[in-house]
């Protein structure tokens, strides 16, 4: 039995976990930790950087899949800095990173200085991290957070729409909802839409060709009651299944999870 | 003084004002009308087709201003096809198109099957004309289609974020709405932001910039009764505006109020 608990009592967080540009300089200098939770309140983003060659059909990849893919910034080839957060670097800043060459991955470092390319476009997606905060006040439970794990997320059997020489499956995140919060969970995440928005799916995984919750591709396992529906939502992470399928010769990634925390405060996504 | 009338009265029109696939019939055989208040309920489309060297920096620069230019669709270069309306052809099926050279509007053809190029990639961005159904229902008036006019549009004095060797000013329409009626026309716009949601500014034109509202810079001018209030959405026409500051050596685009009729319902883009 999970202990229910609010995690964003913020006056319990340490001035790391609170403050985005302290959470940065907590991970530049090293800590790896999944990033759920983390400086509530203020968005969250998903890395993915091309060479300039691979950037257009990177961009219009997510133009094409906005469920998953909501573009939050997109850097000038080269660049390290994004609007997102003044001062950070992307190539420091994140918890960990991927390497993929040739859609193998082939490194997981805790920074990235070393793999960044004159030629690298980056692209940051928005994150469902950054509307558990709302969904949270609204009385969602987070039970990951509860449990102190990363999300868990799944890859599924729906392709995305192709984009030049980008195709893959969608991949998407799950919280487990109670039935009497199932619209509240809706309509806080819908009234976001670069955050991943609504959900894709209620309920049954398999419709989704995910045959074990138990057994997540990214992230942690957590505890669903007998009454609860799994709730899916688009995933940032659905570039680098892209990467996988696609072979793009070099990309670099967050760890999924792991995520870049911005200065932007999350209701600046809100439509109303 | 103005009539007031309802025209989503869907009874009352003709079968090529009301059927998506019949107002493309009617422009392609070169009717020139502006199409505000055509086939009610269906999503209509702004059109910017720049050679395929010019198409990463238009898609940037449509992410990076999304209010004026949220992107519905991305043709492959040189097909006129879009997954918008099956059939539709875009080099003819809207009422009337403006051909640019180096940034200088240089034809304004009734179809553009002599300027299609295979190396086109066209762009369809999202248009106020699509909440105008939602609008009008929910009780907010319509002053150009009361008074059977174009809608007014505006180029501001406020710059969009530049995207490559893009840039240019952001354009609005403007609808003028009585008081006890702002909060609807925002909600409403603001639940659709494909199709530019939310207002960019309400109240005194001078604050984008506009000095006259009797004087547009695109459409007609319409009635505004006293106690109403200007009201101001991101427009489509912004990429036209880009190409004049930005001079790209080709574009090809709508007239400006005068739309591509798409197939989709607009309330596929609502987010709840």
């Amino acid at each position: 039995m999970t202990r229910p608990v609010s995690p964003y009592a913020e006056r319990q967080l340490p001035i790391h976990r609170r403050i985005p540009k302290a959470a940065r300089a907590h991970f530049r200098v090293g800590a790896d930790e999944p990033t759920a939770g983390w400086a509530p309140g203020h968005t969250q983003a998903n890395l993915i950087a091309v060479p300039a060659d691979w950037a257009y059909d990177m961009l219009l990849f997510c133009q094409r899949n906005p469920k998953p893919c909501p573009v939050l910034d997109v850097t000038e080839a080269g660049s390290w800095r994004t609007r997102l957060a003044p001062g950070a670097d992307l190539r420091t800043d994140l918890p960990r990173y991927r390497v993929w060459q040739n859609g193998e991955l082939t490194d997981e470092p805790a920074e990235a200085t070393g793999w960044w390319r004159d030629d690298l476009v980056a692209f940051l997606i928005g994150c469902s991290f950054t509307f558990e905060a709302a969904l949270s006040a609204a009385g969602v439970p987070m039970r990951h957070l509860e449990q102190d794990r990363n999300v868990p997320m799944y890859l599924t059997d729906r392709p995305c729409r192709s984009a030049g020489r980008l195709h893959g499956r969608m991949v998407v995140s799950m919280r487990p909802v109670p039935p009497e919060k199932l619209s509240t969970a809706i309509r806080e995440s819908a009234l976001l839409p670069a955050v991943h928005g609504s959900p894709v799916h209620c309920g049954d995984p398999s419709v989704l060709g995910i045959e074990d919750l138990d057994r997540p591709d990214f992230g942690d396992p957590v505890d669903i009651r007998p009454d609860e529906i799994p709730v899916f939502w688009g995933c940032g992470v659905t570039p680098q299944a892209a990467v996988m399928e696609s072979r793009p010769p070099f990309a670099l990634t967050h760890a999924p999870g792991r995520m870049l925390i911005t200065d932007v405060r999350d209701d600046t996504y809100r439509v109303i």
